[in-house]
């Protein structure tokens, strides 16, 4: 069973983590962070009764915790799992994309991923977010799987491949839904009206997916084929760069 | 002060309009749609304390309420309208597309645009669907706010200019928004992974706009210019048509 948590990094994730952690009643052994103040703030944050180590020097990572959660960004797991000298003890990468192979000359790893978009000024239910979990052994993958189960209720086992997937899909879902909204934003913006008008009618457009299939749910000018509503926007959008895009999404979705 | 209401249509909106104007104790005076059945499965549903005649010919609208509301389909609302004989008595449409000129002819008229995706089988909170109006007259004008402040909390004054960028901008905000949702969906089930797995990410991505900017949340690998996994990605969209709907995305939000 784990108890004893080490993070390695001191972003949205690992403060996020941190604290849900110690809230569980797990022990934060030691912080690593290469801004030994970033570290600091984390360990703030979490107003926990112990004593945790920090540091900034990966030689100073000690091996006496039950996991070790790397939290730094994608491109830099490599590096830092590279770093890390004892090999036995289980470390976990909490990325959607980078591979499990990041971990080759480990005995027992896997992956931690928490789905979801995280605001640094935002409290984040963790409860709700899934975590989608791998392992390099089934038991391994148990061992992950119960930890993610004492903090959220939506824990998934997803192999590496699929986690591919699922991060392609993710920002789709996400980074491209968010640019929608910031097309709208900015076409209100500059019409002089209020953007606040909007909030509702994308609050409903994503509760409607709760219930009903996305697909089920398209509405609009393209799935109804008003090719004259159509033409009014494309005019509407002359010389503006989300033309194409307009195009380009209304054939989509009458194919 | 508007207190009778003729209902011209049964779809969605006609449904919803009536039914909070029933509990806010209006009188709807008659419904009239080109089907009488739906015009009666539409008043079976207010459950109202009233005598409401329904009719599907448009010559026998009666020329006795305060109001008239046009909320049948777009294409539909310059035939409809057209018809109707009498002139002098304030009418309206739901739409936010069509311009308030459709009513030439007519001394009092205006827009009644409720902001929102309606579903049937889910019941709206009026009072949060933000409704956008226009008339043709400062004095129209008022009636129509202070009818829409009778059930919704969200009345904003738009003009037809206005209100045709913010269908435009409720394309992007709503439909192809939904249609992003759609690819995610696709992009899971065809790997077996559940679609459930995404859908806090994509309730919080919505949540995220109430209080920052989309602008200012844009994040993802588009964002961070992280060419290494927008490759990976591209790799694993090859012969999906929606290969260059990624590409075109990616470059907008790096432009």
């Amino acid at each position: 069973m784990i108890k004893k948590i080490t993070i390695i990094g001191s972003g949205n994730v690992a403060t996020i983590l941190s604290k849900v952690f110690v809230n569980k009643g797990f022990s934060i052994n030691q912080v690593f962070s290469k801004s030994k103040i970033n570290a600091e703030i984390l360990i703030e944050k979490l107003a926990a009764n112990q004593q945790i180590k920090i540091t900034d020097n990966i030689a100073e990572i000690d091996d006496t915790s039950d996991i070790y959660i790397v939290c730094v960004k994608d491109d830099a797991i490599a590096t830092v799992v590279n770093q890390i000298l004892f090999k036995d003890k289980l470390i976990v990468h909490t990325s959607g994309s980078v591979d499990i192979t990041v971990f080759n000359g480990f005995n027992q790893f896997g992956v931690f991923y928490p789905l979801q978009t995280f605001s640094k000024d935002k409290d984040t239910d963790v409860a709700n977010v899934p975590f989608c979990i791998e392992g390099n052994t089934n038991q391994t993958t148990q061992l992950l799987i119960d930890l993610a189960s004492s903090i959220s209720k939506k824990v998934y086992e997803i192999n590496s491949e699929q986690r591919k997937t699922l991060h392609l899909a993710a920002v789709f879902a996400c980074n491209f839904t968010n640019y929608m909204y910031s097309i709208a934003e900015e076409i209100t913006t500059k019409n002089n009206i209020n953007f606040e008008v909007l909030k509702p009618l994308i609050q409903e457009t994503a509760k409607k997916i709760e219930f009903q299939s996305p697909k089920e749910a398209q509405t609009g000018p393209a799935k109804r084929k008003d090719q004259q509503t159509i033409n009014k926007h494309l005019a509407m959008l002359e010389n503006n760069p989300n033309k194409e895009l307009y195009k380009l999404i209304t054939d989509l979705i009458q194919k």
